[in-house]
């Protein structure tokens, strides 16, 4: 017999929240791995968890990836970084060792991979040694506007995804140069991000929305909305489609 | 007995193109849905029709909703503008007629409903008329980012969707203001978008992708494509996450 063949990795896009927004591609990846690996914060499961338990082989080995405690440290500072990056090489080099063995490695990832999913840090460091396969996901803004039966974009409209880290007056200038535009990280950035829609002239269109497809989903009318710290799951939709019927 | 309720209109997210990338939501819907309607070219079937052919009922009912044939009108004119209002009003009234019967009425969609598709002339006609249900899908750009195992955006990075019917300056603006970009209606908009990415001086990362996920896809990079038209199922990525290890 010839030497054992590697195992392969897939990134599976588990969708925004509700087990049934799976693919049936990512089901059927879900049913057959024999390894099952995540991102989480210690002492949580990781949303992604939650999505796919149902569908697991019952002799499937979990492989959480905890993140080291960071909330001391300033996400600018090198120690941040160096920390971080050596956690994920160490989670790689976690992973590969399965790839090594010959077993099937999926990586659950919520929404979809390539989508500032943390699936791309093992991606980036494995897909060049292992055989690779993404299979995509809907995504959270998908999710969410469906929820809210908002019509994003049309025709001729540009939709610009912002993350809510940026600068105040940066998010202002994109927002006033887009037709549509969703707002991803919201949590704590919530004021900032009111201050350059307002500035914008946009506050009024638009709709914030956490947990989106999950079972404890809520949506309302930024405007209506306090300050208050938003959870993870929560991003904000500005719809284009000015010249709608 | 009190008066028969009305129906349920449904758009269906069909995903990119592979059946397998349709959601489990999306199998349940389609395989309840008394009638399935579906925006098509004359004598053609419509590509979202393929995709979801296993799964329907069997005495379902097919409702094509076939664009009024259009080639020889400048888009631009009055005219075309009336005539596909018309067209859009019809079949509105078209579908609303099952709605009025009680029947589950499921609107095929390729990727998303609500991100550019087509479905959405019918929603913004009958969505506060009829009870109306938004199921999210895999949008055609993670299909086909997916495909190509390409990581387009993290961390901080801003995400820009881009018509590529567009004027070629706007284009290249904003290509050279967005850490990654998608360019989707290429079709013989082709030899612009390639102006414009080499003018933003990001022609060498740019990769093109045609019928993604679908039996004959196919990719390469766009410096590498000659000038033809593209057909209609067809994208461009230009990959963000600049700092990537
Ligand atoms: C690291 S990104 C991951 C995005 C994901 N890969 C996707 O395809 O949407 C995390 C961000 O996604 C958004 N998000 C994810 N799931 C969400 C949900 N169910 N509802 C609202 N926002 C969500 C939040 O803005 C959050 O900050
Ligand atoms: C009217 S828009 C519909 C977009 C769709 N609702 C989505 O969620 O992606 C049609 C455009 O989508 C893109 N497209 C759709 N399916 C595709 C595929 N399988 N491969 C490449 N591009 C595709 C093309 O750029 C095409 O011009």
């Amino acid at each position: 017999m010839s030497a054992q063949s590697t195992g392969r990795l897939i990134g599976v896009g588990t969708g925004p929240g509700d087990p049934e927004l799976l693919t049936i591609k990512a089901v059927k990846a879900l049913e057959k791995a024999e390894v099952v690996a995540y991102f989480a914060k210690q002492g949580k499961n990781g949303n992604g968890r939650g999505v796919v338990g149902d569908v697991l082989r019952t002799d499937v080995t979990l492989l959480p990836l905890y993140y080291p405690v960071t909330t001391e440290i300033d996400k600018n500072e090198a120690d941040y970084k160096r920390q971080i990056t050596d956690f994920y090489d160490a989670s790689a080099e976690m992973v590969a060792a399965y790839l090594k063995d010959g077993k099937t490695v999926a990586v659950l990832s919520e929404g979809d991979p390539l989508f500032y999913g943390s699936y791309m840090h093992l991606h980036v460091r494995l897909a060049d040694r292992y055989p690779t396969e993404v299979i995509p996901g809907v995504t959270a803004m998908s999710g969410c506007w469906s929820l809210a039966g908002l019509p994003m974009v049309q025709g001729d409209d540009v939709l610009s995804v912002l993350p809510g880290t940026m600068a105040e007056a940066e998010l202002a200038r994109r927002l006033g140069d887009t037709e549509a535009a969703v707002i991803m990280k919201v949590g704590r950035n919530l004021p900032k991000i009111r201050r350059a829609l307002e500035a914008a002239g946009r506050l009024d269109e638009a709709i914030y929305v956490e947990r989106g497809t999950m079972a404890n989903g809520a949506m309302t009318p930024l405007a209506e909305r306090g300050d208050a710290e938003a959870p993870y799951f929560s991003l904000i939709l500005v719809p284009g489609w000015k010249d709608k019927p």
